[in-house]
């Protein structure tokens, strides 16, 4: 398998089942260790990044649940290629913008994927459709218990795992959820939700995680403190907020299904109409029709589209998957139409 | 045949053929004649306006073309009845909002109508689809002719037939054109062309003439002058403009289809996407639309729709046409919903 191996893919994420999976995108864990006895990554000679590289790529490639994994080296792909990784939530941006030796390794279906030199120099992540965040720290606590084994991991009795950033030292992880609350943004509730979770030690963040701005009614809420708290009781926390969270939205699109009944079916099927006809279209106004259109299939008005199918959308339509699936670099202008086209193929269900 | 039975009937002109009928919607020829020796309309009294109603009734009636018309006295008609006669082009605002005694007679499929006691004693219309101004004169010409055997109408030798407004004197005739100009007013050439005819003695209005603005790109273009030339004079004046003008709309059409084809297409489609799935919509966005996916049939984008259904959607959404539709009064957000099923109905095909 390689890296143009997954443009015909669909992330084991985006399968859209899993609870709560009418308001939940993705659960994800992410695990930062450091090797000991060599600098963190940023510190590190090239000599030194190599070293990190050539101690971890054979320990992660011997885990059971890696062996069938990929590497891809950042250090020789292209912007394109590069920014294709981050549309599929498999790298950060530091990692593609960073320069040095780095990495990521690739396991199967995408559930799991270990960035090699970002940040800290193992950042272990696994995604996992609906709320399953319990199940994905656990999958991660396996294979971090599997890479311990091999690797000697910077850890302090006073201060855990250490990372490169304190904010991340002490368990060193970050659950984060990703909800489509749109319902709580039409009755303008969402406003309150984003500041009561604050309170509780929570962020609230947009599609691509720190530093972007929430868009087509996504958001992903993650745990602000990774110190101080065991791995399970800073996701215990985090799901006991993220139901109540989802019992809001439950009652606000209960209410819009009451007296608001024909203007929320009016907003999905111009939504749906338009997708089903459009010939050009950006990336933005893609995500919020496709927002609506995903509220009207979670509240069943509309049968004929699966959640899959709006999910896979939402990640192939962003420029870099575009111009992936048509082999070739493509200007703006022209995305707008391949993505108008692949919008229109998916929703007539070819 | 009564007023009723004009809810579930389509308007001759409304049928979408004729000459330029991808541009031209209808042709209307109206004559205004006074009857001599009883006082303008707004001077006379009752008796005097019963008077004008007795003697042009069986006269209109024992005409040719005129012997299958109805008549409906407006003095009976509650404010629904008197919309939905305006919204069909059947009556004018001011016989829909006048006083007194007055009525229309309505002729065959809709082609002719007879307003008494408007403006003027008479106002005689014809109205064609497609651009057809002269047959449209012809046959007023000839109803004119059979009711001045039987009529005396107030002539001068020095003004031609008077009329109560001056400005209609000589002729008493009005001819105008609806035209559907959308790419003038994408190509935002509009303005200039509009410039240009009122120099030639014409006038550009909305859809219901005088006082109204034009929406949904359509274009009533009519000659300002009544005096001075023979009718034939003034329609071959106004059909020599109007054919420059299809010119220069027929150019933008083709300048759209070359470099900015993609975009007209979205256009085009986006319009037909929300109204084959809107559930809550109003009059303008309505007409919007509509003059959108008219411009994408006229070209041939799309077969699916006949500009006879476009026409016809054109005239029965409108607010008295809808509550006619549905027998009963109907508030604004119910007829927004019932407009919305309308459209998807008329546009599936049933």
């Amino acid at each position: 398998m390689k890296l143009n191996d997954l443009v015909c893919q669909t992330s084991e994420w985006l399968k859209g089942t899993g609870p709560n999976s009418e308001m939940v995108m993705s659960s994800r864990v992410r695990l930062a260790r450091n090797l000991t006895e060599i600098p963190f990554a940023h510190r590190a000679r090239r000599d030194k990044q190599l070293a990190v590289m050539s101690l971890v790529r054979p320990a992660i490639e011997s885990t059971k649940i890696l062996k069938t994994s990929f590497f891809v080296d950042l250090s020789e792909l292209n912007s394109l290629d590069r920014q294709f990784l981050l549309e599929r939530h498999l790298i950060s941006h530091e990692l593609a913008e960073g320069k040095g030796v780095r990495g990521v390794v690739i396991g199967e279906r995408e559930m799991v994927s270990i960035m090699v030199n970002e940040e800290d120099h193992l950042r272990i992540q696994c995604i996992q459709s609906g709320l399953q965040l319990m199940d994905a720290w656990r999958l991660i606590d396996r294979i971090e218990s599997e890479l311990d084994a091999k690797l000697k991991f910077a850890f302090s009795r006073n201060w855990g795992y250490l990372t490169a950033c304190p904010t991340n030292a002490g368990t060193g992880m970050r659950a984060s959820v990703m909800l489509h609350l749109p319902s709580l943004v039409l009755t303008k509730q969402i406003g309150k939700v984003l500041q009561a979770i604050t309170k509780l030690g929570l962020v609230a963040r947009g599609l691509y995680g720190e530093g972007t701005e929430p868009s087509g009614n996504y958001f992903q809420i993650s745990n602000q403190v990774t110190l101080g708290q065991s791995e399970e009781e800073i996701i215990d926390n985090i799901e006991r907020v993220i139901k109540q969270i989802i019992g809001h939205e439950e009652n606000a699109r209960k209410a819009l299904l009451g007296k608001g009944k024909r203007q929320l079916e009016d907003r999905v099927f111009r939504a749906y109409g338009i997708l089903k006809n459009v010939r050009v279209i950006d990336s933005n106004e893609t995500i919020n029709l496709l927002s609506a259109l995903r509220l009207g299939v979670d509240l069943g008005l509309t049968k004929d589209v699966s959640r899959r199918t709006l999910n896979e959308l939402f990640i192939i339509t962003q420029p870099a998957h575009l111009q992936k699936l048509h082999g070739k670099t493509l200007t703006p202008g022209q995305r707008d139409m391949k993505r108008a086209e692949l919008i229109r193929e998916k929703l007539s269900g070819k």
